[in-house]
């Protein structure tokens, strides 16, 4: 039992893979997992060895399937990021996080003075402006973001 | 893979067991995952479910064994903790986490006033008063406190 830790399947759920080494904290405070339900186990794996990046980190969350905002969130910060729908213990569906175009009430803009800042019945939206690494530009002012993290709606 | 996250066993490390469920990220917090080696595997799992406990949270660090006072931190969020230590793949020691009778450096007193507070070359220091549920009070002010994860130094 404790000389092995072995995580039992998941009937239904998600498993986020290839997230960047340390951010699986991050994807964790973007799922809120105090949402969940109360009988949902939530497994994370830091610093796990990963053939493709080295060092991977994995977040396994039962009964919760992500909304696309938030799947929007994890593509912004960790962009290697794999994403497994799990239903009736099988891999419905595997896929790479992806971003659209455009990306609507995920990250606030960094300028202060942007209307999306003002209190206004606005969300904030930004163009994706350049991919790899991701820039995004905000539709109301223009100003351009590369660090997302600090910016989590 | 995907269908069973099965985390391999550690050479050398802790296993945190029996957290009280929902605590295990401030006990990552106690540890200061950052600060440990950068190939150090650490996994969480959060609401498993327990005979003991309805439901714990686990967590599992590799190459590192815990200091007094982190010891000391966790058995106040978490009391009925368990602390296995890991040493060439082998369980060297299994106990409860437990509480001495004075308790220095590990939460600050709540009492702004207090001398601890004031930026002198002070330890904070705590008389266990209570022990289930616990109460420490202060060795300078006599503030009692019963709540601990507010004030973690």
């Amino acid at each position: 039992m404790v000389r092995e830790l072995k995580i039992t399947p998941i009937k239904n759920g998600t498993v986020i893979d290839h997230i960047t080494s340390g951010l699986a904290l991050d994807v964790l405070r973007i799922i809120n997992v105090q949402s969940l339900d109360k009988d949902s186990t939530v497994s994370v794996a830091i610093r796990v060895r990963s053939g493709k990046l080295g060092w991977k980190d994995i977040v396994k969350v039962e009964n919760m399937e992500l909304s696309p905002r938030k799947v929007n969130a994890i593509a912004l910060i960790a962009p290697t990021a794999t994403i497994s729908i799990i239903r009736d213990f099988q891999v419905q569906e595997k896929r790479p996080v992806d971003l659209p175009d455009t990306i609507v009430g995920v990250v606030t803009c960094p300028n202060p003075s942007c209307i999306s800042n003002q209190g206004e019945p606005i969300e904030s939206e930004f163009r994706v402006t350049r991919r790899r690494p991701v820039v995004l530009t905000c539709v109301y002012c223009e100003r351009t973001m590369d660090d997302f993290l600090a910016h989590l709606a």
